[in-house]
């Protein structure tokens, strides 16, 4: 079926669903745009609700996988001026999907026996949250917790920083006392990233079930999670500022427990 | 003095230094917003040409340095209209210099007796570039050399990414085989990051007057870099991507650097 007209409800509820995080709630749907992200997305267990291509765009692509995804019900051909009102960026390649919001409970997570978690509490910023996820996929933590927050995982900037990763990092969504039961109730050490009465984190023992938890650049952590640490640690601030991007740190820290992790 | 006219030639000098890169370049000159950035880019020793400010924005800032500052001459109070054609992004405190541009030469450099340096080839967004100064501030490396720069180190988004590191850290912009040779003739060895027959980063010993080079995410290195390397290193990349954002592997790696030199 070929979509030729901007007034199509289909057309309509893609865009209302990239632009609404209460639209991407209420319907339990968001956007995917990009071949690359589309194949992390159904690789990762994650179903495709409606997908739309634009054949004038899209390059050849000759695989398997993605065969079998355009065979599919649901598949809709559009115009080149539906494909640039579907777009929320350029340059993505001709593929637009609409993807059912996967579970992004606690319960959901499926943790190692040493399991190695990122928390982040109050993060805002989209561009922040997808490249923590992307070094989380490439540190292969168990999980990253987002805490209280204030921007949704399927926010379409923060599915393009994470170039994927919000789909192949099992993700869980809670406030932060649920968080700091379910590490506790696992033996999984909470280590807080502070500046205060904090110890130099490569002095810290990070081989143990770890969890490193991330608080703003502007506000820190709140007190709650200082309490319930066994742990704070802090990244040297050797020069003039005061300090580091907040997807940096959580890099460093958790490349600091790859590194030992990888040397016991 | 107090300007009020959007068509001030002053005014004009500012909104065209904040676009253009060849302005930039041809004047000598660059622009920086914010009372912090300015405070930081005196502090470390660069020319006023002309400072504007706008008083219904300004916080009251009560200390000596501030008082010195805008009691010179070629200070000049703007109204709001202006001020805000003036600013290249909100919220900025009602602030903006015109600077003279430093000398980014490598002679320029001091070097300390074990320099730490980092070196990026390509590297093109701002963003990034302001992110790895930052943690080279906060590495208090030597100095980042910037090689066959696609982007302007003056840029306002780049000045406004690095939280005024760009002033804090030395920088030298180069071409690659002068900055190569520079290394050389100091023996610092050169460090790449690299995927290809390369070895753990944790594993290479940092200890030694070391300079670490970073290419683009897309293309990598070019072959100078990759043959003039006494070492290839990599972050072991244990999850489903296949990359890292460019300014948290230099952290990453800078870090790594920090660590063992103050376990030496």
């Amino acid at each position: 079926m070929l979509i030729s007209s901007l007034q199509n409800i289909r057309v309509k509820q893609v865009v209302t669903l990239s632009k609404k995080s209460s639209e991407r709630r209420k319907q339990g749907l968001f956007v995917v745009e990009g071949q690359r992200e589309l194949m992390h997305c159904v690789g990762h267990g994650l179903k495709i609700h409606s997908l739309f291509i634009c054949d004038d765009i899209i390059n050849n692509v000759e695989n398997d996988s993605w065969e079998r995804l355009t065979s599919q019900q649901n598949v809709f051909h559009v115009t080149p001026d539906v494909y640039d009102k579907l777009a929320y960026r350029s340059g993505t390649e001709g593929v637009v999907a609409v993807i059912h919001t996967p579970d992004n409970s606690l319960s959901s997570l499926n943790l190692s026996d040493n399991p190695l978690i990122i928390v982040i509490e109050g993060v805002e910023k989209p561009g922040n949250i997808g490249a923590i996820l992307r070094s989380a996929d490439a540190a292969h933590a168990d999980a990253v917790l987002i805490c209280d927050p204030l921007t949704d995982l399927y926010n379409p900037n923060l599915i393009r920083a994470s170039i994927g990763a919000v789909f192949t990092v099992p993700c869980a969504v809670a406030d932060s006392d649920d968080c700091i039961r379910f590490l506790q109730e696992r033996n999984i050490q909470i280590l807080t990233a502070q500046l205060q009465d904090s110890e130099l984190y490569y002095d810290t023992d990070m081989t143990l079930p770890t969890a490193i938890v991330m608080g703003t650049e502007a506000t820190g952590l709140t007190n709650q999670w200082r309490d319930a640490a066994a742990s704070h640690i802090r990244i040297p601030m050797l020069g003039s500022l005061d300090s580091l991007n907040v997807s940096v740190s959580t890099a460093i820290l958790l490349f600091e427990a790859v590194r030992q992790r990888q040397q016991i």
